[in-house]
């Protein structure tokens, strides 16, 4: 998984059928020092994120597990609302 | 998911039966401030999207799931036409 | 998916089972001006693509859907010989 | 599989009713010196591996193979603590 | 697929029980002029490589086909040693 900052919501009017009712946020994936790393995407949420918390996205089929048996057509889904992270040595929130 | 703008299509004879049918976009994958980041993919289209329209689109084994039970071999579907999209403190469209 | 050229071709005597009989292709991810992006890759290939042809490849787990029920171990699968593609404003072929 | 250090971990209250009980830890993947290479990302652990040891990771589906039939919704599991490494021509551990 | 070379091996007593007997390896991606490209990864193996030699390798959850119904959980799989490949124009080994 990867650590990520909800940054905003996507709004799409016209959608594939398994994706009405999800939620699509913006997501920002992140360093362990809270910095920006990488491309901006698109994620589900199966936890009830909300714009500016610091979260952890599952990528890939897996994404889509907590919908089963509805085959819902996603890539990335947060999985976790973080409280804080701490490496060696330090604690970081 | 990412966001992307659909800037043109691929025409394809000969093709895995599976693909029959589908059409084939070209998408450029788009950062936030909708400027191009990364590789321009090979799509097909589950919502109908057309030429220079905003979209977001799954990769990977999900990319299939709206097709089921027809196994058709794409890694990347089309599932969603943007309205808009916003950020922290601004709204973009 | 992505557009690809098929630039030559890899023999291989020790292989899996399931790859026996199976061609395998040498292919350079191409960009839509034609111009190499990305590393050289090893497909195998569904639509009989020949050297110098311009493809697109399937990644993935869906790269060996065309070959069920047998379980080909490939991650990379040619599966469209491209006519031409186009994008907004102009026509590449 | 990436060789990877475990260099912290994550405490997330809310989460995934299929990640709960689930040890979330920080990996920094390594090259085969054991410099850092790439970004840091989260796992769960299915061999109880601490902070600061060196162990080898899986990425996507094959993450949660070891956890079925629950379907944890992880796409990067710490599935194997490494003793030592050897390269051509040297030893490294 | 993508080229690559075995570099090394991995030793490692702690492991997923689907794991154990499973040769680990170090393999060195390649471009077409046998030059290294990218990170170096861990592989099981199907085919029975040794070190220095020139392989392919398969990522993903392709990578666990030749081992069902066990459900190997590895993402990057040994499957053919390569006798020699071929561009346009020339011939390499």
């Amino acid at each position: 998984m990867q650590l990520a900052r909800v940054i905003g919501d996507v709004i799409a009017t016209c959608k594939d059928p398994n994706l009405v009712g999800q939620k699509l946020l913006l997501v920002q994936p992140l360093d362990p020092d809270h910095k920006p790393v990488g491309r901006v995407l698109v994620a589900v949420d199966s936890v009830g994120a909300g714009a500016g918390e610091e979260v952890f996205v599952v990528r890939g089929r897996e994404a889509s597990f907590p919908f089963l048996p509805a085959e819902v057509p996603t890539d990335l889904n947060i999985v976790g609302i973080v409280d804080h992270w701490a490496t060696e040595g330090d604690d970081r929130s």
